[in-house]
């Protein structure tokens, strides 16, 4: 039906009415104090979700970008990284270190398994010399629905001493805690159509002491990305180039509702949810591409299509009589899983609401190896419970 | 009064109604057929807007990051390049040539005076090793209002057969006729809070087979600006990172009606607009910043304050009794010009309205050295004719 769109997918995801109105709002000068107050209410918004006092810049640009940002700023080419690759978005954060000439060693281990942090700390640990620059971690493997354990790694890198810590966080901030200070990151780096609850087009940046100290000896080219020119704007209440002043009108309304939610009551939910979510599809039989099943992240579920099932007819078939879009599997996973996300403005009824729609096209595709209703059951045992 | 805003300034500009509200609706998912029949619709109407078959990008950024993209993917660090320099704009892009490692010639003007063209064609005609390999020049220069001789330099460099030719036309896009494979343009780099009346957040790069090869040859590291990586998602119908698919359906909008007022009546609006104003306050007896006047740009004028007035105390006078937003003096002229923007969705009522605001504004401040409604009388005579 026209119009009736679901988005369960990791991105973009639902955006509150208050905050699509808020987009239709004529554009106002971006150099004037009215402007300056957003933006500033804005940054501060972005230090409570981030648990930093650090500065937490605002590109016109997409996840992409904010990593770009993170790396161009924070090395030199040349230089030795350690990448956490276990899917498609440590797979690019590998490929874009090779393509500015970083020294990328790649810590791979199969899509769907986690990284292996005793790799990362022997490494660091043998590192006498202090060539490792930094670690560049996926935290939220967006392809995968595994959640990395940056915590872990984050301490070996301070215990080495030298090596900054470069965080993808597009599809865990907002979803799960991702306490920069406390842990010890440097440049955590996301995209506003994730958990922020807003269209895509703006990428954050928020970058530690340790790693504004480490701008300074950069030697990649860079202007659009500077972090000197962004912290030197910020300073004057303003940004070096022209923001992309209604999707601030948005943020400003989703960080509002954040706030207003509280950041454990926003954690709590999304692991609330993405359990029933687990619970749901394995009442149906159906297999999670995570494993261990511990390691699954709060914002996005991928789970293995059943036997004799294409999942991308499978998610076709569900889009066609109920409007929802769920994710397909990437590269060499494409036809063999869909994906679930359950990131950002979404509640139990979205839950529940997939998991039926879910257990109905099964059902239509000839697979029923299950009780009818088994996946609500499953769902609903976890979301009753307080 | 809250609300009443109204932007005379070079950007953002002014969106319609259709535009801001096509924005409030709900995103969709980037990776679908309807995604790319938009982007589709949108790439078709970007080429007849420069009036070329070549490809035209969209990135989520401002116009400096499509200037960025223009120049990290057709060269090199370590060339030759000419750089006109004769307002803000043209500082911005000497001082990324420079920071990006290039040998960069500025050929300068005062702010307000037009490109000497003949410096441009002699050092061309002068190169005989053909170590120049690009020249960088901002069309419309929106700190000054002055519009560049384009087209003579572009004739000047194919003529020269090695030197690309990067334009910033983000003031002159949609405002005065840049037809990209007439004049041979290499790279035309825009944003999409000027004359496509649409906020800020995109930057569209438009190029030219010559400038495809030359990214073959670049030896600058890039990722996210990659015009590689843009065409080949471009030929499958997607865009290789997330788009900001809210502001796709603003540019949507836009374009259709761009599309249906013609290219022609577009330019020819803007050129009476931009007359009118400048009839208006010399009519004032306010002196024009751009020398000579036939250098005029259509899209912005700057204007002299009147002895004894800061530029600065007249904007904020006429913004808090009428909310019309004029733009600042930068730099050196801070505090000594004013600027008015008549670009994109703006037309008579506008122009007739600023001039009226203006000289009550400066009666206010003492300044009456004019017969009552003598800006409107001259404007009018402008606008009155056919």
């Amino acid at each position: 039906m026209k119009d009736k769109l679901m988005l369960m997918i990791p991105g973009p995801t639902p955006v509150p009415e208050s905050a699509l109105l808020a987009m239709a709002r004529g554009p106002i000068e971006h150099r004037s104090q009215e402007f300056s107050a957003i933006l500033e209410e804005v940054t501060e918004g972005l230090r409570w979700l981030h648990q930093t006092t650090s500065d937490v810049f605002v590109f016109a640009c997409s996840g992409t970008g904010a990593m770009e940002a993170g790396i161009l700023n924070t090395l030199s080419p040349g230089e030795r990284v350690l990448v956490g690759v276990n899917g498609k978005f440590g797979e690019r954060w590998a490929e874009m270190s090779e393509q500015f000439g970083l020294q990328c060693e790649r810590i791979e281990t199969p899509w769907g398994v986690p990284y292996p942090v005793e790799v990362f700390q022997e490494k660091l640990a043998a590192d006498r010399e202090k060539t490792i620059k930094a670690v560049i971690l996926t935290h939220s493997e967006t392809s995968s629905g595994v959640a990395n354990d940056v915590q872990a790694i984050a301490a070996a890198a301070r215990e080495h001493g030298e090596a900054l810590v470069i965080v993808d966080a597009v599809t865990s901030l907002g979803a799960m805690p991702v306490p920069m200070d406390e842990w010890g990151l440097d440049v955590v780096a996301s995209g506003s159509q994730k958990g922020y609850m807003i269209p895509p087009g703006l990428g954050f940046v928020a970058v530690s002491p340790r790693a504004m100290a480490a701008a300074e000896r950069s030697r990649f080219p860079k202007y659009y990305w500077s972090f000197k020119l962004a912290q030197k704007a910020l300073r004057q209440g303003t940004t070096p180039f022209t923001p992309a002043v209604n999707l601030f009108y948005a943020l400003q309304v989703t960080l509002r509702l954040m706030r207003a939610e509280g950041l454990e009551a926003i954690c709590r939910r999304h692991a609330r949810l993405a359990q029933a979510t687990r619970a749901g599809v394995k009442a149906l039989g159906l297999k999670l591409l995570v494993n261990p099943e511990s390691a699954a992240s709060p914002s996005v579920t991928a789970v293995l299509a059943p036997e004799g099932i294409n999942a991308d007819t499978l998610r076709s078939t569900l889009k066609k009589r109920f409007d929802i879009a769920l994710a397909a599997g990437q590269d060499h996973l494409k036809g063999k899983i869909f994906r679930i996300g359950h990131l950002g403005f979404v509640s139990d009824r979205d839950i529940l609401t997939t998991l039926a729609a879910l257990e109905s096209t099964l059902h239509t595709l000839g697979y029923g190896d299950f009780p009818p209703g088994a996946a609500i059951k499953a769902a609903e045992e976890i979301l009753a419970s307080p």
